[in-house]
């Protein structure tokens, strides 16, 4: 291994997902295998630093001020779809199942990860909502504790308005049954429970 | 999904390894969570791309004319050590079982995957052999079917001398029992058995 091989793979291994293996396949790859798309890749890199950044309003990945979602006018006002990142966005906008704003919080309320709420995009949703964007809070935060901790948080702090505050649905994902089920998805499902009549 | 955004996660899903979700996550972690890693990568990969060549002698990643292994005097003499991938080689290294010299093929032949013997590094290998470099040749390429090719052709093309080749040994890998063997690897565990008294 050389010098400048090592320093490339420290920096692959730092990425989410790279593992030492992975993170020396991909060297190689870049190396050896396919040389030409190394100088693509930088590149690639290079144009998303320089051209993206948060939008202004919700904080999702933009190369204007305003991100395509919050620039369409097509899009339905009144509902703001609350996130964790932009990739949960990404995952919504694929379903094809909501059509409102978004705001993205960029993380979710961690005292062991050391995330705190200034960390999080939230004076700027508080802001949206005291201007009278939203008439519909769709909190489309994780499952699990810090996912709980940050929607407390947030509608602790606000206004006392006629919002309505909504927490997407758990349970069984589709195509899963009951005995596939962990015991906390399904006290969750049967806490969600519908009336089905 | 901005244009540039879609361009870096389609150059990230080209790397070996790396999926939709994974080009997804690491795009987003280069330019939200930890930007500050974008240029450190950009350097590392710009540098390693300038810096790091094949060693003229044996096929090695180097950042000088002969790679570590190549240059090392203590390292001995006489064994070469035949491997498809840069890879290959490292594993071999870290496994620590080894102190004679290499020579990386940079792939094996596969008529499927089109390729052939110019495409490897052969040329210079027969050349060393040729100059008497090695009085053992050993062959550590895949258990399967273009490894086997890589093999044949190799010995083939081989001067008619007293060289010794020799190819490592198939079998159960370490840890693993019968049970838990396909039967193709027994087949080559019994192929390969030795005398043991």
């Amino acid at each position: 291994m050389t010098p400048a091989l090592e320093q490339l793979q420290k920096q692959l291994k730092q990425l989410p997902g790279i593992g030492f293996r992975s993170a020396e396949r991909i060297a190689l790859h870049l190396l050896v295998e396919k040389p030409s798309r190394l100088p693509e890749l930088v590149a690639a890199l290079e144009t998303a630093a320089k051209n993206v950044r948060r939008c202004a309003v919700c904080g999702n990945l933009s190369e204007e001020e305003h991100c395509p979602i919050c620039a369409d006018e097509k899009r339905r006002n009144g509902q703001v779809c609350v996130v964790e990142y932009v990739t949960d966005l990404a995952a919504i906008e694929r379903s094809g199942a909501y059509r409102g704003r978004y705001h993205v919080l960029h993380g979710k309320l961690s005292p062991i990860r050391g995330v705190a709420p200034e960390d999080l995009n939230l004076g700027a949703l508080l802001a949206r909502i005291s201007a009278g964007e939203a008439a519909e809070l769709i909190l489309a935060l994780s499952n699990d504790v810090e996912g709980e901790a940050t929607c407390h948080y947030l509608t602790e702090r606000l206004p006392r308005t006629g919002l309505k505050v909504t927490r997407i649905g758990f349970g069984l994902p589709s195509g899963s049954g009951v005995l596939y089920a962990d015991a906390i998805t399904l006290k969750s499902a049967l806490e969600g429970r519908r009336d089905y009549s």
